[in-house]
């Protein structure tokens, strides 16, 4: 971003520029950058604001390699739907590396929901068996369908499988399924575990949904929704007996989904790979056709940063962008 | 900010319409607000980028009795000058508590100054005595001015002393005394001891430039340029000897200009009385005219939030800001 002005970028433009290519490339590249060392998170913010039963807070990073600088801020406030607007509320900023100066302004609602897609393609693209024909989604919120679309493009499924605590959200991820020619069946979630070779969990769950027993060999887990201490998808057991990968291991074993696993004993921070390693070539990633691997999808800053710096760039050179000056 | 479109108001509007009385009474009120625990300070982000030599991050935090919510990106880039730029570059980020959504967006690097003045002034309205005649500065920099208005509006000063490191730098102080009708004289540091009713310290410095034995009984002190570990501008006898009062504790032992009394064991943290207890009406303040009182200004985000409130508030009162959608 070397624009002089201001450039802000809503959400609008922000569906309309940044595609499922673009948030994967750039989420895969700064995972790359991430585990050079070229690319780190700051310290997340996370406040009770002891108001509206509001958790805010903010994400930040410096993506040297890519020159991006900046930060989301973003928070859930949960009586938003009945105002007509989303819960959970992000805004992207970007500065300028060599000024310091404000460079962009990005809605972030959309793009969170793109970036942590890209998040789990990234993972099935490196990690999921190249004949993988049954992708099983656990969670049906809004989230799922992004998770579902982003999949679906990394291997030649044949069919979702579904399954949700509340089941009568599952029509809405058949819908997705049907849209981009995939069968669908919503199934039990042992049913799941037994057919699916990708499997996407994407809830807010605090207890196991899935079962160790339950997985069949050479099935690759995403874990999507674990982004906060106590919250889990899956068995601690299922976790220790996979190979682990992740976005920020820092995040992994604190608030991600290997935190039970590691609390156990079960595994050790050490045996926890950086996804970018994988990207970079420096880890060789699934070995053999009956590991099971599991991607925990913590959530880092420079994901949102990534994907706004595409949509911030994407609008510039389409001059689209609203334009302010500081 | 209850607005419904986003407000942009730029460093010349924050400059046109924030002026030291508004400054006073926002850092005032917070300072109040903060010690009732009304309001509060996020943890402080600071990175070295290993970027252009850059030191970088964010102060937030959420005042629930003034309903103000935000942070402020800042950082130091040593380069900007050359570019015709300021090396300090800050932003203020308002987020609307209701809805999480980002109300307004306001040019931070006057503001940042200004809030720093009214720091110190709110500091010897409530603590300085009333017949003090004799204003001390240490120190000539941007922020020096500043301080130096803010300062004199709040006794029936007569004189302005001052010392710098760089006693080249001390006329565009001085023009300033005089512009406010106060005599000036530069001095050296034993004799602004020796003379001063108020001393004011706004230095970048890394060892103490006043000692203990210099000061006279009754003066306040507002050391305002400590805001990192090792950072010194006063003797720590002399922090020892004073009572001590600050913006926000926490920061007082650990970055201000208390670390070294602590540090030292020559003081403890129940001793450092907020400011916004005195405001309150909680704390004495100042019981006799031979105390030594010192204020520890730190600098903390709610600062930047109250003054860019008040920015954004009367911006959209008079039709000002710029305006944007997200």
């Amino acid at each position: 971003m070397k624009s002089d002005g201001l450039l802000i970028v809503g959400e609008d433009l922000c569906e309309k520029l940044v595609g499922r290519q673009q948030a994967f490339d750039a989420v895969q590249a700064v995972f790359g950058a991430m585990a050079k060392g070229g690319a780190w998170n700051f310290p997340v913010i996370r406040e009770a604001l002891g108001h509206a039963d509001v958790l805010y807070g903010f994400k930040s990073g410096f993506d040297r390699d890519g020159q991006v600088l900046g930060l989301k801020s973003g928070g859930y406030w949960p009586g938003n739907a009945a105002k007509g607007l989303t819960n959970h509320q992000s805004t992207v900023f970007l500065f300028d590396p060599d000024t310091g100066r404000l460079s962009a302004l990005v809605g972030g609602n959309y793009l969170t929901a793109v970036r942590t897609a890209a998040s789990s393609a990234v993972s099935i693209a490196h990690l999921a068996r190249q004949d993988a024909r049954v992708l099983g989604m656990v969670g049906a919120g809004h989230q799922s369908t992004f998770q579902l679309r982003a999949a679906a493009e990394q291997r030649d499924f044949e069919k979702v499988i579904a399954w949700n605590p509340h089941p009568d959200m599952l029509p809405r991820l058949a819908a997705v399924a049907t849209e981009v020619g995939l069968e669908f069946e919503a199934v039990s979630q042992q049913e799941l575990g037994a057919q699916a070779d990708v499997i996407i969990t994407i809830t807010s769950a605090f207890e196991p949904l899935l079962m160790k027993d339950w997985i069949k060999p050479g099935t690759h887990l995403a874990c999507m929704g674990t982004d906060t201490k106590g919250k889990q998808e899956v068995d601690a057991d299922l976790v220790a007996a996979a190979t682990v990968f992740t976005d920020e291991v820092a995040q992994s074993v604190t608030i991600g989904e290997a935190q039970h696993a590691i609390n156990l004993g079960a595994l050790t921070e050490d045996a926890i790979a950086p996804i970018g390693a994988v990207i970079n070539g420096d880890h060789p990633g699934r070995t053999s056709d009956d590991q099971i691997t599991l991607f925990d999808g913590t959530g880092v800053g420079l994901q949102d940063l990534a994907v706004a710096s595409v949509a911030a760039r994407l609008a510039e050179e389409a001059d689209l962008a609203q334009r302010a000056t500081l």
